[in-house]
This record gives C-alpha cells, structure tokens and sequence, in this order.
C-alpha cells in the first residue's frame, strides 16, 4: 500500500499523457481541448477550488504530440507554474470583448494542421465548460479544423486508478468512517437535521477532510423518501431513520459512502431492510473479481433488493468514484464494461419498505488481482442504533 | 429587513417566471432551456448538492407562458414535487440509449411551435451543463426548432436581488465574519495551513453555515502568490501573511469575503499594502450609489491599488455575488452598468508589494436607495495580529 502524499511525482502525469496521445492516435484525434476540472486536473496537477467560480473558463490543450499546453486566466498562472506544465499561456480574464477564444484559437491552429481534429468530452456524465457562444467563436476562427468528440480517452483513462490514487481515495474513506463511528456524539433525538448536517460536516474535517464537498441524507419515519435533500431544520424523533452520505476529499480525491441510524428501536421493516442492503452488498463484492461484468455486480445486488424484477428509484446500484463524487461507470443491467484491476466502485443498493419509504446503503470498493477489496468498513446487517 | 427563513414562497417564483416570460415576448423566443443548478434553483427553489454527481442532466422548461416543466431524473422527483412546480417529467437515468434527450424534445415539442426558438445561456459566466452530443441529438430531434442563446434573461433577472434573498446573504455573511473573528483560536506560528483551512470550515459551520463550498487562501513571508490555492501542509511562521477567502452558504446563498492577518508584527510594505486596500474598499464604497457605474467602482480603487495604471492578477477588483460564489457583473473598465437597487457585489481590490508578493482584501455590499451598505464588517486600515 503506498502510504498516501499531496500530490503526485511528475511521472505519474507524464504517464497519462502518453497513454492519451496513443489513445489519440488510434482515434485521429489531433489534439484533446479539456475545459473542466477533473479533465483539467488529471493532465496536469492544477488542484484549486477556484472552479466554484464559474466566472472564467479554463483550458488545457494536449497535442497528439509534445508537451501540454494550459491556455488559462491570469489569476491561475502561479498556481499552474507549480504544476508540471510549463507551456502557459493567459488572458485578462474576464475580457467581455474575447474571453480567451482568440488565444486558445491561436494555440490550436499551431498544434493541429488545417483539416485536424479537436476531441471534446461529449459524451454521457461530460459537458463543456465554457459559454456556448465561445465555442461557435472558437470553431469560426480555426479555419478548417473540426471540433469532435473525444472518442472517451479521458474516461477511459481515469477508469483504471493508480495505487497512489486509490492511497488518497482511501484516505478520504477512512476519514469518514472514522466521521460515521462518531455520528452518536451528534444526533439524538431533539436535534435539528440542519445541526446534525452541520456538526456532521465538522466531525469530517476533525477527521481528516480537506473539504467536504458532499452531504446529502435524509430523517424519517421508517425510512426516507429520497437520497439527495439537504437538511431541513425538523428535528429528530425516536423511530426515525438517519441516513448520510458524504462526499469528503482528501487531496482531491472523494470517498462517497452512507450510513444509516435507528434513532431507538428499528421497526421490523427497517431491521429487515438493513439487513437486505448488507446481504445485496455482499452479494455483488462476492463476485467483484477482473473479468466479472458491472451488469453482474447489478444483477447480484437487484435479486436481493428487487425480488420482483422492479427497480430502485436512482436509476443505478453504484457507480465509479475518483476524481469526482461519481465516475462512469454506472452499475446498471445495461453496462457491460469487465472489472479490471484498479477500478475504484461503489456498491449502494436501496429498497424501497411497505408504505413507500426508502433505504438506501453504500460501500467502497476496490478490484484487486484476485478480486474486491472494501475501502470502507462493511457493515453488519444490524443497522446502527443511536 | 426581512428575517431569513429558509425557502421562499411560491409568489417569489411566480414573479421570477412572469418577469422572464415578459423578457421572453420582447426577445422572441418561445422558451428558455434551464441545465445548470442556479438556473434552475431560481426559478424553482430545487436546492440539493446532488449537482456534485455529474453523472445526470437535469433540464428545466420555462414556456413563453403556462407553468415551468421539470424534466429530470427520477432520483430527483421526490424533492422537486416539494417545490411549486407540478408538471415533473423523469426518465430512469442514466440510460445509456437516451438519456434524457427523447423526453427533453417530447416536451419542447409541445410548448413550442415550429419553426419556434428555444433558449439557452449562452453568454461569458454560462455553460451548457449536458452532454454537447445530447444538445447535438436534440437540435436533430426538435424539427424546426431552433436553439439559440437566452438574450441573457436569467443573467439580467438575477442581477437584482430580492429582499429575502439579501437576507439570506446576510446571515451567510455574519456566519463568515464570526468565524474570521475566532481565527486566533486556530492560526498560529506552527500550525499547518492545511490545518487551518480544515479548522476554520469547522468555526464556519459552527457558526451557522449549512456548507462551505469554497475557502482558498494562502500564507506566506510579507505577502502571498495568489488568492486561488487549497492548503500546503507548511506550517506558519512569524512574518507571515495568512488570508482566508471563503464562500459559506445558507439556504443555497454565498457570502465571498476574505481577511489578511499577520502573524506577529507586519513589515511596513504590509502595513501599507493592507491600509492602501482598506482605502480602495471604502473609496467605491463611497461612490456606491444608484446611478453610478460598475467601472466607476473599478477606477475609484484602481487609482489606489494601482496608482501607476497597471493591473492586478485577478483581472478584476469584485464581482456579483448570489446564488453563485461569483456572479454577473465583474468591476472592470469595460462595464458599463448601472448600478441599482438590490445589486450585491463584492469589493475586492489587490495589491502588489515590492518584490512581486500580493494582498487582496475583500467586502460585501447591497446597493439600496441612498448608497450601498456594508454586508460585511468592514476593517480597519491595521492588518489584524495573530
């Protein structure tokens, strides 16, 4: 196990520019425009949560050969000269005349011949962040080569973690396990939800978060009706179910995991619930092994949680996880993608109880050589009472 | 001043869509296509940090006139029929055949005639938050139907805030200013920056902040090399300079203001940095009035900070401030806008110190009928001592 470092050697991201150039090459991609932050990122290093800002676009150039180029504002030049790019070229930003199109235009007409191609992020879980009007600008002003889509490099790249990515991941996990473990200090009945959040979210930085850039759950009666609201000020009542999920990150990297509480006494239907999201999540690490398919690990899970065939309410049963709070990709009877070694997962059922509330339970997961190995702690299928 | 309460009622929306269908009729479209979180939030009320998972569109249809449609994953109809809206449309996504797109054109098929526009953002500060080959199977699915850009209707709307809007602000704000004050408790010579990033999102949720989306910041020898880097696990030390610049939320609305403090006695280059941004904050402060311009806020402290014409790093000295971290407009030369009542904006001049090290100091203003208010506590010309 690499111990977990900020960062990553030089190498690392040298790596994953050759791979993508061959990966260009295959496709006849002459260069790859990124626009987003992991995309940004996973090429470079550059880490800022400065994209909350939504103000100024960001883009970094990779040619099917040769060095990246960042064409950036300049208020990210001396955080991107930190990195292991040195081609750094900016704007004023924000220019209400030209955002950065004339120069990004300029850098991509040097490194694609006339009639190239420019791959984007097109696809499912993608979009371009910059203003649509700046793209139709864009592709006016370099000539005859065609933005297209990027035949998935980048996803496919950033399927398959690094032992020292997945050294970070896991560092984000065990901060919210360790967050999970002290849940009791903080919620009992009487307390608000939005305190429960709140002093939930501080647990998480106690323990290690950076920052905590996702916590949703719910409060309810013998279950919760959806998996996504922020908190509400009601407070809780004995015979409530508590369920968290958070987002936390260390480095960069997210865990993304629930659990669930009892507040007193589960009822019958929640104590039986439970312990079919264990069995579900069980079910599918059982079989989580380098040439398994992500269908199988639905499969595995949907028997347990859908006897009748139906479906769960999120659409998916798990999902990738990285870079970002979901990564493709998505556990669903239509995915047919095989396991491969460094794939980082989450495994989360949900059942739907009598009366129409849900549950909904979540691992981590990693596939090993001889097959998955849980990030987060496995739960019992007794759900936690407090 | 209206007491902040969490949510809005259901007239505060019905106004926002009669305001954006009378803009509509005078820019001819027949109706505008929301993607993004904010966008869709205001019209809405839907607030959920789900938008961290970019793994599903969400798409909002607001007619030229009738009632917005929602047409979103099924993940997410439970918490938006606890909106006002009514018409909820899902598909089970992700679908890896047709994520959406199919119900998208249904819909705009129906509240739009043929040969009819559609509009989206378009312009600097937006994205189309979808994937670009689902806009692409879109426009090839509507027919006659056009989409083209928004005429910058929910940028122009947004730009005023309401009354409880302004309270949502405020209390974000006060929660922000609280936790600066208690900085000495967790910032001293010795302790890690990541430490106190980590320790002060703790102050700012036990302040009262719901989360914090963003806090940056930098500490170093008389000075900093920008304003937009997470935490290094260097410690401080005497003769530093630590600033924290955070963006806390509550119910969905940011502050964005930072603080500089020095750890011990500033050097004189620090003393007069600190008091030459505290002089350009209260410079546009003073002008700060309906009838004035945004770039009569930029001169009033770019004549201080930069009294031989030049620029500073961020390319501007404030920004809009909202439902967003940063919003429209930016203090530049080039704005033009009037300012008016309701407007939020930060002030946030910068300086640079002899040998290339920088101060950036941050406030939050509303604009109301006799001049603008401090949001924010406003500091004194001393760099605070810790």
């Amino acid at each position: 196990m690499t111990p977990p470092v900020r960062g990553f050697p030089d190498a690392e991201f040298s790596a994953r520019l050759v791979r993508a150039q061959a990966l260009m090459a295959i496709a006849g991609l002459d260069a790859l425009l990124l626009t987003t932050e992991p995309e940004v990122r996973y090429y470079t290093g550059f880490l800022t949560r400065f994209w909350e800002s939504p103000t100024r676009p960001w883009f970094v150039v990779l040619p099917q050969s040769g060095a990246p180029i960042a064409v950036i504002p300049g208020i990210g030049a001396h955080l991107m000269a930190q990195t292991w790019v040195r081609d750094i070229r900016t704007w004023a930003a924000p220019d209400y005349n030209d955002d950065g199109v004339a120069l990004l235009a300029d850098t991509l007409r040097e490194v694609v011949p006339g009639g190239g191609t420019i791959g984007v992020a097109d696809q499912m879980e993608s979009h371009l962040r910059m203003p649509l009007a700046s793209l139709r600008a864009l592709e006016a002003a370099i000539g005859t080569r065609r933005v297209t889509g990027d035949d998935t490099i980048t996803r496919r790249l950033r399927l398959l973690k690094s032992d020292p990515e997945i050294a970070k991941i896991t560092r984000a996990v065990g901060a919210a396990d360790r967050a999970f473990d002290r849940v009791p200090e903080i919620a009992r009945a009487g307390v608000a939800l939005s305190q429960v959040f709140r002093d939930f979210q501080g647990l998480c930085l106690q323990e290690g978060a950076d920052w905590v850039p996702y916590l949703a759950g719910a409060a309810g009666a013998g279950g919760y009706g959806d998996v996504i609201s922020p908190a509400t000020d009601v407070a809780l009542v004995a015979g409530d179910v508590l369920m968290l999920d958070t987002g936390l990150v260390w480095d960069g990297y997210f865990c993304d995991f629930d659990r669930n509480f009892s507040v007193g006494a589960p009822t019958a239907a929640v104590a039986d619930g439970h312990a079919r999201l264990i069995a579900a999540t069980e079910a599918a690490f059982a079989i989580a092994r380098p040439g398994a398919l992500i269908c199988d690990l639905f499969h595995a899970m949907n028997e347990i949680v859908n006897p009748d065939g139906g479906a769960s309410q999120a659409g998916r049963l798990g999902h990738g996880l990285g870079m970002q709070l979901t990564e493709w990709p998505s556990i669903i009877a239509a995915d047919r993608t095989g396991l491969q070694v460094g794939m980082v997962l989450t495994l989360e059922p949900g059942v739907t109880l009598p009366g129409g509330k849900i549950l909904v339970h979540e691992e981590n997961i990693v596939i090993e050589a001889t097959g998955a190995r849980f990030l987060s702690r496995p739960q019992r299928q007794e759900i936690r009472v407090i």
